[in-house]
């Protein structure tokens, strides 16, 4: 209980973060979080204003969906969530909002490709966008939106490209904690500007060279990692 | 009275979110709100600072125009919004913003189609823009303008499209309550950034697919929304 | 002397508001204002930081550009704002900023033209472009700045434009006041950014019907205004 | 020993200021200064979040690279960072940051030619862009990206063009004292934003004449400057 507490505060502190990031608006984008020990994922309830928002105010729910804890109506992303939880094992937390650059990837359907050394300390190689929904999967429509990311993430290590665009709607972002799915969000929308004022500078930008790609990833990431303090995210 | 009181709270406090959230800037923008029970429309004083606003500086005038209460000067933008109190029955307030990016469209004579489920989850199709007024029509011009409003919205349910871009002017949103109004010009605004964005990205740009308009829409509004937490606006 | 207190104060505060309003950055930007009963201008001091000025602070300077009172040099620009109290008789203030959209254009080489009513509300007209100066100019560089200013408004009256566009440089803006003239100066960066996204959404985007630009500008200025409480600027 | 510390406490809050002026994100960007007398160069840690940087954080390090004080890893960044004061002997203090305009023009491939003054009063001349590093050079890649600055300086006074562009990368600014190498990399990036903004509404816009970046550079810096109070930076 105590441990769902802390991790209650974090989803919050998180959900706060977003907001005042401001890579969410109003009451768009959530946060949660796994404890895949108990089996239950934390996230933020649905519709609610940051303003109001509480620890105490956060959906639990069991890995199928259905309501653990709490009085509140779960987000309607919440299935989306559950699908990146059960296929991507690693992951620790799920951030998504609508945050303006990366949205703007999203709607005119592009992926992000690499252009400089931003995008490569955090994402090793471009960031997928997913297919659009056909008309028989809206039934489903936030389940078959996880299933759509995992799709594009065929042959792609989720740890190695922390975030996806889905098409026409918006960006997912995961990490191993809620900060770092955070972290990560925010990396995305920084790099998706950066991406953005290249590409209207210099229509034709070159894809950053595979060695600097690797140098800055494997910088920060994995075992010869030398950015930081010793803990690696 | 102390009815009228919270109205006018309600719309004081509209409008200073307009300026703090960045929608307006020195005098420009006001926001209104209808009692129809009392036939009272509240609206922003003309030309007055943000900074010195108070509740009871605001406007109180009847349905033809003529003052009700107050010493100041309503909004000079005070028949556009009459005329659309007059012909969206289901409306309880008006906003008026010059807004930055929305104001782009209205300049560029273009009418904001959706590319994403941003657009979808407020505005169910494309935010119409209105014809430019006639010489003939100056003489009454903010009226005439509320009448080319309403001439664009022929054949459109102005709550399933809470906002238009009127040309070469800016825009105008209006919703149920001064909060949901505003609410829907914050949403117009990131909306028509996004489209910016998407347009300056990849000009041809496909609208997106009526199906997910769809869904999205009537995942907020109507019968069957699940988005929220059951008080739907 | 309590009279020039009073304006320096005013000159201050218009300063500080410039920096605060973010279109002076560093030590960027200056706003003076004219005693002209007693020929007497005050400017803010050159190259100090905002955060250090103070009202004494205020450099005051003779029609010809002497140094009437106060330890620190006026603003390297002091010459540009004193050509312009001399050629246009009735303005009382002078801003200069490099303003981030209006300093695009100025480096562009493009005058804004009206496309909307936010420009139409405070210019009646386009705002003009300066010519370069020649290099036999640069002795007196400040000085000729002035020049080339009025000589772009040969034919206008600069009450009804208050605002330039001083080539490769940046703008100038004027007004009544110290608190009128950066009002101009804010009200121009904003319709510049609104042009900016106009002409980059359509870059064949139309000038503002005439018959629109004299109605507004006409309802918030002159003797027929009907915008504000009463008390034109 | 107290040198070291006020070396410090200065390199402590001109990192402060980078996250507070937006230049930097997350842990993004780093400052150092040397002490030449002591030949110790006081440098960011690595990957530490800017809200827990405390002055006693700051890494220590001879021109070697082996640390001397302090029990925290110095920036990754450190040996472009020794390479920069090996070869530019006036400089005092060095910035690297991911500013978002300065980095698109790094991630587009092109210099920032001057098309104002405002660039022509800090920059006298365009800020370089260097060359990609090879796949050879990046086993010590840090050490070889100062190497590839300091060859784009070739034939260049370090000391009149303050910043540079690393290709796929972003800038790196200098200057005499921590305080004046971060003012010049808020100049690079206000630089940059107009560049930007001036290209994008007109791709085939003019350099800037080379009479008037005289003119403004030297007014400002050099004997005969007469911008400022007299303690020319």
């Amino acid at each position: 209980m105590s441990d769902l507490y802390s991790l209650k505060k974090a989803v919050y502190e998180a959900n706060v973060r977003l907001f005042e990031s401001g890579l969410a608006v109003l009451t768009w984008g959530n946060v949660s979080a796994i404890d895949r020990e108990k089996g239950l994922v934390v996230i933020k309830p649905s519709g609610v204003d940051y303003a109001e928002l509480k620890p105490d105010d956060m959906a639990v729910v069991y890995l199928d969906g259905t309501v653990a804890e709490g009085s509140l109506r779960p987000s309607s992303d919440t299935p989306t969530h559950l699908e990146l939880y059960a296929a991507f094992k690693d992951i620790g937390a799920v951030v998504h909002t609508h945050s303006s650059f990366a949205t703007a990837f999203a709607q005119a359907k592009r992926p992000i490709i690499p252009f400089g050394t931003t995008h490569a300390d955090c994402f090793y190689g471009e960031v997928p966008l997913t297919r659009e929904l056909r008309a028989e999967e809206l039934a489903e429509y936030e389940k078959n939106t996880g299933k759509a990311i995992i799709e594009a993430f065929s042959g792609i290590d989720p740890s190695s490209i922390p975030a996806v665009l889905v098409a026409s709607h918006g960006p997912f972002a995961w990490g191993k904690s809620p900060v770092n799915a955070v972290d990560n969000a925010i990396t995305l929308e920084e790099v998706a500007k950066m991406a953005y004022r290249t590409l209207t500078l210099a229509p034709d930008a070159a894809r950053l060279g595979q060695h600097i790609l690797d140098k800055h990833y494997f910088r920060k990431h994995g075992a010869n990692a030398y950015y930081g303090q010793g803990e690696h995210k």
